[in-house]
């Protein structure tokens, strides 16, 4: 699944943008499955000046600056016009070690959040999509031609409470009460907390949510986190990590991360994994990857990105596996041990 | 054919170690036909503080300043470790607008430099490739294993002479006086000089060289200069535009170059070229590359390069196909009136 992010898109080009173009799938080519994050994350980490109140968040672009409101509402009605399979709702962030007085606040208000989307989400799928008005069209170019069908949506609830067990079951008691979810996420870790935190949070959320609900841990990560994660009960992971390492030089590897930069791999033959099979290591080694780097060329950041992807979801498959056969703590442990010695 | 430099490659990884690790082909994985430019106009235009003799030039890295040498043995022998299929004599530069003795006396010179490289070429392949020193193979790494076999290469004669006829001519019975050529290089055109200077020299050159001998235009171009050099006898080309300008968001059109971060271009579902079958346009609408510079995602800059890239080899085989027909006159005649209107 390829995740999107409402904030970016709604400033640029504009989620209204987006549907005119026929909506996110259409406008990136890409068939798959999408998700979009409401922005929320964005707004607290990029925007400027953000002022957040009962009614919803005012903030300033980190773009150009201009003034911008985000409700529940209008983020249904963005994440909407984006047009992605799955969309988040609008929740409150707070940092990753906060008092309980101020978790218990954001995750009582992002409850509140939860149903407004519920109701935005339900009133606009049952009334469609209304037409678009006509974008103006530059001279020389065709009217835009697609027709504007409102796509099959699912909004997903996001587990608060920061790092407190207590605030983290209300919130899910509260979620479950609210509506009928495919899946439910759990946000507001990975955040500056402690390792021991994110894991204790988990391991308290997991009896919480039926089995049948698939969890996705949004943020996380490291292909580590992601086994710890499915080590306690998650199935879907989010994070700008392997292409963003990738991009920077770093690689996955089953010993840990590999520095291609590093003069070790300047005359090393070897791919970065021995039989991985992603378009990195089918044809290139290291020598070649970082001479890539050590001269600018964007094929060598685009290369690690793919095999940092690849990697993750070969991992994730091989974690499938061993949970179908019954081996995953051994498997896991080993995994483990290998990645954090290397 | 895919050019690479030697003066890049001789700094960064290394002549040596681009031997070591296989030769150009396997370092780079690109199995099809390579060729090196000796690196001269680098020399002449990147690295610093440079000093022409008779011997050879001396110049400062680009990179860390540190002192080299290229003489034309030495540029022979690091084009031998590089290993490309086609390389080229090491030859002076001089400005666009040079007087008639600067430009004999590079002239000149270059022919001269002409004969120790081929002397030094002959005698580096009847030896064949002496067995590389073992590198230092860092702890870890599987010692190279390449086996290093001599590759078939080919030698190519540079015509210089600046704008003058005379020089031209004389230049081109140097060289035919000189050796056996596969092909022969004109150098010293699109470096300041008016399109007419161009043209003219082109036009001295052409009936001087044997028609069975192909012609290559060093440094040219854009796609008009290609129709303006196969008008005029030549047969091959070479230059970074198609993928800078690609990288910098400029796009060949049949209609001329087009800018795809303009505001136009924000609700354009066309392709960049109807009925173009590159990747690019096979896939993606002007909108969605426009987004993509506008947010500069790296995608944006490679789709547009290997769009100009397959621009101009579609614009080349038409020629060919014209000139097979014998309708080249009135076709290229009609493809510039179009492109220059646009």
């Amino acid at each position: 699944m390829v995740l999107a992010n409402a904030y970016h898109l709604y400033l640029r080009p504009g989620d209204m943008m987006v549907r005119a173009l026929g909506g996110l799938h259409a406008f990136t080519r890409w068939n798959g499955p999408m998700l979009t994050d409401s922005g929320g994350f964005q707004v607290f980490s990029l925007a400027r000046l953000r002022t957040v109140g009962e009614e919803g968040i005012e903030f300033r672009s980190h773009i150009d600056g201009s003034l911008h409101q985000y409700t529940p509402e209008s983020v249904m009605r963005i994440e909407r016009n984006i047009g992605a399979d799955v969309i988040m709702q609008l929740d409150e962030l707070i940092q990753g070690q906060s008092d309980v007085a101020a978790a218990r606040s954001a995750m009582e208000r992002s409850l509140r959040w939860l149903r407004r989307c519920a109701v935005e989400f339900d009133r606009i799928s049952e009334e469609g999509r209304e037409p678009i008005p006509p974008l103006a069209t530059p001279v020389g170019a065709p009217a835009l031609m697609y027709d504007i069908v409102a796509p099959a949506q699912a909004l997903l609830p996001i587990v608060q409470g920061g790092t407190h067990a207590d605030l983290r079951r209300a919130s899910i008691a509260g979620i479950l009460d609210s509506g009928d979810w495919i899946g439910v996420a759990i946000g507001g870790l990975s955040v500056g907390e402690t390792k021991a935190d994110t894991y204790a949070m988990l391991e308290v959320c997991d009896p919480e949510i039926p089995r049948t609900v698939p969890r996705y841990l949004m943020g996380v990560g490291f292909p580590d986190d992601l086994i710890e994660g499915v080590r306690r009960g998650m199935d879907l992971f989010d994070c700008v990590a392997p292409t963003r390492m990738g991009r920077d030089g770093t690689a996955f590897t089953p010993d840990g991360k590999l520095q291609i930069r590093q003069s070790s791999h300047r005359t090393d033959l070897r791919p970065l994994v021995e039989g991985c099979g992603c378009p990195c290591c089918a044809q290139y080694d290291r020598a070649y990857l970082r001479h890539l780097f050590a001269s600018d060329e964007m094929l060598g950041k685009r290369l690690l990105a793919l095999h940092n992807v690849t990697f993750l979801i070969d991992l994730m498959r091989d974690a499938r596996v061993a949970l179908q056969k019954g081996t995953f703590d051994a498997w896991s442990s080993q995994w483990l041990a290998r990645y954090r010695a290397g």
